[in-house]
């Protein structure tokens, strides 16, 4: 049952103070702005282009919307006035996504579940027509995608009650933030080992080394040299060796770094489907980290899940930021149940960070996210989160800017 | 001699209201915003980023950025909060781009030479200088590209000459937009007959098949079979035949069509230098069509076209909007004086339209562009021009908001 108008959009600058910590920062990128991936709070670049996009939504019937999804991603992602500052990629897919996020959250409140169980009940043909085929047809048709969906119809039940039972298993990056000093490092390490995240079936030597994250900042043939020394420490991969753009040299490294047993993970910088197809066409990837904000939201992520699965690579989530967790546990989630079928090699990031601003936080058990019961796609944050942190006025920037006046 | 600090940078969101006739109107963008490709005009997303950037500019000293251009590149490209919008790429390239245009062609004036000239005398240490070599190394090293400029030196001279006596050949773009009626592509095409448009060297029976653009439509499998199908009409190129973030879909497309004498032309939306080295390594272009404000800047552009020239894949820059043809002929005539020394297979995008508001227009004589001689990289707008555009206040934009809201 799907009703309704959508009668005004609002956007919201969240930002968490958090680089001031270090919490969430890496060797390249500084988490002061990650409010923008989540669903509504975004950066104000991106504020300023979900509101250009606003036109598309506003006025529109929910139902008319969902009805024709693939046509109505298309229609955000061939705006006339905002193609030509993409396309699909950057700022502007950051605000499509933020508008899809918002309209996927909706849909499932409507229909009273949960969205991963949104996803597992929707028949396969309405399944596919949320995705936009264009520029990925020579990997992916949407007779194929018919065919991997329908096959996967096929102990589906058995999965859902799995799931249910025993969730989706988690791996922890919240112990080594390069921020850390020496001894905070120590304290979170031995909390985590107390909190149960060291699993046997990944336990390695060295917590540290267990996956090796380069952050984007090695050239390929330093990537190869720094790996092949690292090799002995037998990371299971080696994430963001290099440019997130670069398909042709992640699968120079990977062909290097295989024979060592090293897999090479990337995603969560991957700008659209497009790049996803050239990965797994070139063998550039072992690991595939999707991110549920930076691609087209749903739309776009079930195309990559597909074509992960139709080149049997598997699919480990990108999370983190603000919300980031909430909302991809939904897709790695379906994709278990109704597309890969799979947990071999597969596991879902987590870092816990700022769970307590959001209204239906993620649930971990026993180092596994457990499926959410509420409906929706766990995007909503609390009011009064928002309120406080809202950007520049809100009582948390207020301190903090005067603060730096001084 | 560069002496002198940055003060201010004056951001200013100048839009011409081409989109209502049709003027440069491909089958995917709208020419609505396209002054946010020029140097100081930009579209609000872009000018939310160079505010946000504008702190690594101010008060700075000219001569501390020129001084260690490759350092201050690095700096703009990974600012801890920005980078993960991008990075590099869309919104906060585009404003990077427009920061560093603006401080070469400060430097040029300082210098009392156009920008193009600049290059030419700049010794090739001092070029190498200025570009940042990271994800490009497996192709381009820092020695490479010096044994290219050094050998570029040998009968610089002799083309300089040249190119002040006859200029680089263009090729006119005016005459077929999709916007336009039958009547009017009538009109427009015997016009550019009769200026001398229809260069000998170029003219096949159909002007308006000369060059054939897709501007990204297609998918792979259908760009083959509808040039498969359009080669009868011997087209020099397709340009943009699928998703310009195709490289592995380019490289199929160049396969199948090279042996139909068709070559592949792309780049115009080509956000990085990581995608171009990606395009060369993968022989998916016969033609390299850099752009003056997408990539970051001249510092990115001058890697382009060193690696263009190691792989002897001719360079045919893209042009129109507000202000490209301004600015992207300072780039291919230091390009054929100093790198790739050769006009085979080579030609500069012409587009009729906006160059009266600029300071410094182009000038085209004999389907030429002929070297600008003022100094500077010709990308200063008139200030009447500039004040009568601002969006939303300018007296234009005044009155298309109020007729449209009657």
């Amino acid at each position: 049952m799907v009703r309704g108008r959508i009668s005004r959009l609002s956007v919201r600058d969240v930002r968490f103070p958090t680089s001031l910590g270090g919490h969430g920062s890496d060797a390249m990128v500084s988490a002061g702005y990650m409010g923008a991936r989540a669903c509504g709070p975004s950066y104000s670049g991106v504020v300023c282009a979900v509101n250009a996009l606003a036109h598309h939504v506003l006025n529109k019937d929910l139902k008319d919307i969902v009805g024709d999804f693939r046509g109505f991603y298309r229609q955000l992602t061939s705006d006339g006035q905002l193609r030509w500052i993409g396309p699909e990629k950057g700022v502007v897919h950051l605000a499509t996504a933020a508008i899809l996020n918002a309209v996927w959250d909706l849909w499932a409140k409507q229909e009273g579940k949960p969205v991963w169980k949104l996803l597992v009940d929707m028949d396969p043909r309405t399944l596919v027509s949320c995705i936009d085929f264009r520029y990925i047809t020579d990997v992916l048709t949407e007779e194929d995608a018919l065919e991997i969906l329908q096959k996967g119809q096929v102990g589906k039940k058995e999965r859902e009650e799995q799931m249910l039972a025993q969730g989706y298993p988690a791996y922890t990056t919240s112990c080594a933030w390069l921020g850390y000093s020496d001894d905070t490092l120590k304290q979170v390490g031995a909390t985590a080992l107390q909190q149960g995240w060291l699993r046997a079936d990944l336990l390695v030597k060295n917590l540290f080394l267990q996956m090796m994250d380069a952050n984007q900042r090695w050239d390929v043939p330093e990537a190869v040299e720094w790996m092949s020394k690292l090799a002995k420490f037998k990371p299971l991969w080696i994430e963001e060796p290099t440019s997130p753009d670069d398909i042709l040299g992640h699968a120079t490294i990977s062909k290097a770094l295989v024979p060592l047993g090293i897999g090479v993970a990337t995603g969560e910088q991957c700008h659209n489907r497009v790049i996803f197809k050239q990965l797994l066409q070139a063998k550039a990837l072992q690991f595939l980290q999707i991110d549920s904000c930076r691609l087209g939201s749903i739309n776009e992520n079930l195309s990559v899940l597909l074509m992960a699965k139709k080149f049997e690579i598997p699919v480990c989530p990108h999370a983190g930021g603000v919300g980031l967790c909430e909302l991809v546990q939904h897709l790695i989630i379906f994709d278990y149940i109704s597309v890969s079928a799979s947990l071999k090699n597969r596991m879902c990031e987590y870092v816990d960070h700022l769970h307590e601003h959001f209204k239906y936080p993620v649930m971990i058990q026993r180092a596994s996210y457990m499926p959410p019961k509420d409906a929706g796609y766990s995007t909503e944050m609390k009011e009064e989160s928002v309120r406080k942190h809202q950007y520049p006025d809100g009582e948390v920037w207020n301190k903090l800017l005067a603060a730096q006046e001084n």
